[in-house]
């Protein structure tokens, strides 16, 4: 039967790599992205007068747990072991964006750069959520990975 | 206090099987299902023409992902990694049947028929909701084990 | 922007129903699925023998909070508010059979086939579970709707 | 003790809005987002020649999927029933973008912002999933709402 | 059927009361727990000197997300739309005790206590975790329902 | 960048622990915790004569099915696989109370405690569901850690 099921399979085919020979190792990924915020939005964010309260940690706790949840989220992601998930801020109250650098670590047979996408994003959609009552034009822009380590390919570093 | 416990857990007593002493090998299994519907249901399917769109496709991404939460569904199961999840469709037009196969690897201490038997009866339920619009007597049957290999117990071949 | 969207998704398509103008009205389906067990496994399980403990009530409880689930496991379907559901068990001895039965209850503007699908089969993949340490070639056969009522389509009786 | 509990409450506040007396009405809201990939990559995906297979309906599913899960991701948003999502791509083949579009639509006393959000981002995550295994720079950028309809704030159109 | 169904099920029986029928008025819950610690670990808390950082408004996230998630942990709850949830703490230092309450409110057919005592539980568990590296012997206690109104059974005021 | 990231963090800062270095071992943990219900409860439990059916195994299965949540309940706790979870009860019929008492065992780099202190919390938030018919004060109390082993820090005995 392998055969015929093999052929209908590439119509509209679709599948998860098999990791079950890829090596064990320690990895590591960074990403970041970038909210866009209106002055206005940005001093009510800074003097803690949002409706729905304190921002960046709301995020940060947001884009740890979504992190877990990676395998759940991402159709042909495997889940995996997260030794460390870390998000941080940088505010650049000057240019109204808040720069948000999520970060995931494993030992494991597949690498973590979704998990670490997975919690820039989410920080950046809460932090949406946390302002969309005062402001309906926030941009989410400019989401990238930053570094990549661990496994057979090597150091990658933008 | 334990041996308390013990008596009272004697009536209606449940339990999880304790497999920390079991042996981490790469183990495989494969389950198959079919799911048997009308002619014309079968012609629309093949046509692409069914409401909902893509049926094959759809099934195939449910099952993997419901693979991934065994553990949340089936109360005595332990929760795993999972290395590869696939499902592959056979479908039988002059028999208005297809038949579901879902394969689940791991390196773990435990086996993964459970993931495999989720995968493939996830994927039909999807089939089922697919088609369900244009037809109500669709049957899901024959749901088995056909292979299963690594840990203690060796090959099992249907 | 509207046309190309569209016409772009001609291609592998697929879609949920819009119910946004479906009548909010009670409603009930009933599902039946059939576990096939070898003699022996069902002696074990009526003595309530097996190494994982009481069998159907395991099965009866996560068929139940299965239903709840149905939403995250389907693609297309809808999530909604379940105002009962139940998984029933009816034990053929003679015939070595479990025929597992689940009922879903909603007010609402969708039906719920699938809540009680996903019961009936999550109840007897769980029998599965709890019977696979003494038995390898169980049997999950013969599910299909036997009942539908509420909504515009009128009642279904199989 | 209501006194003392809202005073220590303002020392790293947040909380849910409470929606109890807002008024149940039709709401839909429609976010963009864009995926930047090279030419290469590009090419590939409209071959569909990816190692993980059909990009776009992949993302699309985890879009729908992933909206179902807003409640779970954006900590202060409420769980709400959906009638309708759907995500659509524009692929601008000439400039190696694609647009994702993703429309959410309720009954309820809350907006829906957040669902498509959540849904146009997963989509593109996806995407960026799909595509990682051959290019290392994509960027997922411009992800704003676009029309918002439904509730007391009447409609926003981008 | 029924009748052999109905007699079956008398062994190890469980089940969801249907609420079909019952009214969906608005409906209010408040519980409160207790969290005991050393003094100097109440110390570190007022001072953020807690390794894993802030602790309240951590165990006040997890405490309104976990309540989203009723339905999934408690096995014969029924899922519901939560309009409003809250968990506020009273830090008693000179009895090196945190009363956190949690208040839950929805508008629908059955009540919220369990929403409430999810979130009071789980923003102790949190506490619990928060603490654990500095001492061992933490203690949860004195959980219980202080108030609830709305629904037939009246208003309770403990 | 990351020295402004670090700085910013430093306002209202939660974060997990990297565990990557940490050595994977065997670990165990063991919770207890203790419903108290009045008489007229415990001799309804014990007749299982409650509306909602048999309280303990409902417990036992809610406690052990919540554990493999742990991950998604408590923010900054690691996901982790668990090679064992029991719940056990002794109840205390003239005491008119149940001591619930939940274990958890892994190999992994991280203990499991939080994973037996949710299950027991969880266990006793069942007890409480399927009581709260016929009783309204019921209080789950006096829940501490009373074993771990395993790791760095040796075994802790209450």
């Amino acid at each position: 039967m392998g055969d015929e099921l093999t052929h209908v399979d590439k119509q509209g085919h679709v599948g998860m790599v098999d990791v079950g020979s890829k090596q064990e190792t320690g990895r590591k990924a960074v990403v970041r992205s970038v909210v866009r915020l209106a002055s206005s939005t940005m001093h009510m964010l800074m003097k803690q007068a949002l409706p729905k309260g304190d921002v960046l940690v709301t995020a940060k706790l947001a884009g740890i747990m979504a992190a877990k949840k990676t395998g759940e989220l991402i159709p042909l992601c495997h889940p995996l072991f997260l030794s460390y998930v870390d998000v941080r801020f940088d505010v650049q109250q000057d240019e109204n964006r808040i720069v948000v650098e999520a970060e995931a670590r494993t030992t494991a047979a597949t690498g973590v750069e979704m998990e670490a996408l997975v919690a820039a994003q989410t920080a950046c959609m809460t932090i949406y959520d946390m302002c969309k009552a005062v402001q309906r034009d926030i941009v989410i822009e400019d989401c990238r990975l930053v570094h990549k380590s661990g496994g057979r390919s090597g150091t990658y570093q933008a």
